[in-house]
């Protein structure tokens, strides 16, 4: 089963975006076992549109049509498929009432150009909205299969997962299955990593070539190693990924934090919920950013009381009680974080201060952050961090360190000084 | 002038890396005024790339191929390209010797396959190498073209800015230029500004087709609508661009709040400065998610104190000293303002209080959000809002749906609701 995935927009082709979409589908595809042989971008223009997806039609078995699907003058994607069927298009009035109401659902007035999106090419079938207004489509072309779905990425996302993939593997009567697993690390730099897994990658090659490993850096998530194994049944690929699993956390001990989608913070929760304590947290430099991402949490209303965001320094002082003198200093952090702990009533508290530029501040240098904790259970703490990279790197880096820090402290292990 | 971009690499159909040099040349070939219609990219496989390049000469008068130009058995550009101009490949001495220097330079051996990189199809010119060991290549087919550059994003434009490019210019006797300026907006979902503009499109597809409009929703980010021009002179975009830019001003009136790299933070921090005030804020359902925003602007620590994250509802009471009573409610929002404002000692607070799911609580459904303000120049007021979505895309709105609510204020306009 081949699939071309066509990406529409004119704004891909001034640049003015990068195609995330077309990378997030062959992820996804890939890992299915289907193959993906040609991607294409053409811009907002029918002629061209049809041509394309003709081209695509041809050289593969199915085409993921991705964007266009949208309410305005320039969402062409419908028309184009009706033309490539040799079909019309009419209005789908089960979708048009969907539409219709979700507008009425939001107080909102329905502008009449929505109705566009209820445009079905005759002898489509569609995949149903479940998080925006245009629904997907999977349109037959003889023994071949244009799909559809909306350029918004958690929408076609959805829509990928939940229909488009699954009606390829029934299609595809398939066979072979690849699929990854991603340890999330922290605390070593990628070539350090990459020095320290390097038996392992020499010990795959001489193997049977079905399990592979790559890198990659990604801010404020950590550095991925990525696991792919690729055979001919769910359950190999299962055993082979479980194994090489269990060979890298043998190697890289503690600076695995996570697996596939556990976040930084995630793995600071579960050790907070552990241990029974609820968390507050102070912040300077970040400013609120560490905050954000605890919030992400499901649940963390149960656990997490709240933040002070003290980037006046005579808050530090005032309404957290952090004694006088520098606040870019291994003090401030502890004093912020016992601070902290008293004025919103937790037992445990993570406080960070530091210099993300774009000037130095009280003589330290750009990158320069200090950490500190404070709770009954593991006393007051505090670690200085030194960050790579310009404002908006330091406080990315500022906020997975300070978290992992706090994540090595609860569980009992080593605390680590970020990147080594 | 046409361009078609093919990017060689099965990594990108994996999804293993995302496509950003298709993304870079494209910008930068929209900035010299040259049309590209059409991007593909195709895996490390002979038949195919060959088979993409024909298409690709045949829709276009010149296509640029990236990738595939090292010396390892996948980088098989150079022999795909042969085949397409029907010729042979040919060692260019000049270019082995420059390598081997290269190696020699660098105290590294040299590895017999970086020969490879000296093969050039019978009738192409090499682009010199100054970062690398591959040269690129422009074969030229009939009255056509063919570029070919390396895949290593800094070689790739090094050699596009240096050679391709002016190349390119110079085959077309150019000419055109084209620019794009962006209105962010927020205050109309992307179907009411599309129908509010409508006189505008018609109004541009009758005229002359130089000046064209588009639309993109961009989340957090506000809903963007792009102005792009094409003419013979900078002189004359630049006119088109102001005098689109005026027009649609006009219909659009103070949802517009900023234009081009301006973001909502940005247009507050403007007001806040202008009528010299501090800021503080309080947040709830957010999480510090605006605050983390705040501090992005550059000297924002003149006049931003600070944020209390009240995630806890007794914070909001205890803390903030917000009365008795829901917390999801116009009253608990001006409270947390009114407490924020004297915790924090600032002139101006901005707080919010809402619900962002998975639950509903107090009795408010998901996406009921309150917004208060609290100062000696505006007063206290709070207004409410309801946000589509699920919990991330609520923050999301609910960011910078209160942001630009406190714009509106500050900058004596009148308030709106977020989506209406």
């Amino acid at each position: 089963m081949r699939v071309e995935i066509v990406a529409i927009g004119t704004e891909l082709l001034l640049g003015q975006i990068v195609d995330t979409n077309s990378t997030a589908i062959s992820q996804r595809l890939a890992e299915a076992g289907i193959d993906c042989l040609y991607q294409t971008r053409v811009g907002d223009n029918l002629e061209r549109i049809v041509s394309v997806i003709n081209i695509a039609l041809e050289r593969n078995d199915a085409v993921l049509v991705c964007g266009g699907l949208g309410p305005t003058q320039d969402d062409i994607t419908r028309e184009a498929i009706a033309l490539v069927m040799g079909v019309g298009l009419q209005l789908d009035k089960a979708i048009e009432e969907k539409i219709r109401a979700m507008f009425v659902s939001r107080g909102r007035a329905m502008s009449a150009n929505n109705i566009n999106q209820a445009l079905v090419p005759v002898g489509a079938k569609t995949i149903a909205q479940t998080k925006g207004t245009a629904p997907g489509l999977i349109c037959p072309v003889g023994p071949k299969v244009i799909y559809a779905v909306p350029g918004v990425p958690y929408e076609m996302m959805d829509m990928l997962v939940r229909s488009v993939i699954p009606d390829l593997v029934s299609r595809a009567g398939m066979t072979s299955v690849i699929r990854s697993r991603t340890l999330r690390t922290w605390g070593l730099s990628e070539s350090a990593l990459s020095e320290l897994i390097s038996p392992r990658l020499e010990a795959l090659d001489v193997a049977d070539g079905r399990t592979t490993i790559a890198f990659l850096a990604s801010g404020i998530e950590g550095i991925k190693v990525r696991i792919t194994a690729k055979a001919e049944s769910s359950e190999i690929v299962d055993a082979l990924l479980d194994s090489e699993e269990r060979e890298l956390k043998n190697i890289l001990g503690e600076i695995v934090f996570g697996v596939d989608e556990t976040t930084i913070e995630m793995a600071v929760a579960k050790e907070v919920v552990r241990l029974g304590l609820t968390l507050s947290l102070a912040e300077s430099l970040t400013g609120g950013l560490i905050s954000a991402r605890i919030v992400n949490i499901p649940g963390a209303s149960n656990w997490y009381r709240g933040c002070v965001v003290s980037y006046a320094s005579d808050i530090k002082h005032e309404l957290l009680g952090a004694a006088d003198g520098p606040v870019v200093s291994e003090s401030a952090a502890i004093g912020m974080a016992e601070g902290v702990r008293k004025v919103l009533g937790s037992d445990l508290a993570l406080a960070i201060t530091g210099v993300a530029g774009p000037e130095s501040q009280e003589g330290r240098s750009i990158g320069t952050v200090f950490v500190g904790t404070s709770s009954e259970m593991f006393g007051n703490r505090a670690i200085q961090l030194r960050l790579p990279g310009d404002r908006e790197r330091v406080r990315q880096y500022a906020t997975i360190s300070a978290l992992d820090w706090l994540r090595r402290i609860l569980s009992g292990g080593a605390p680590s000084t970020g990147l080594d």
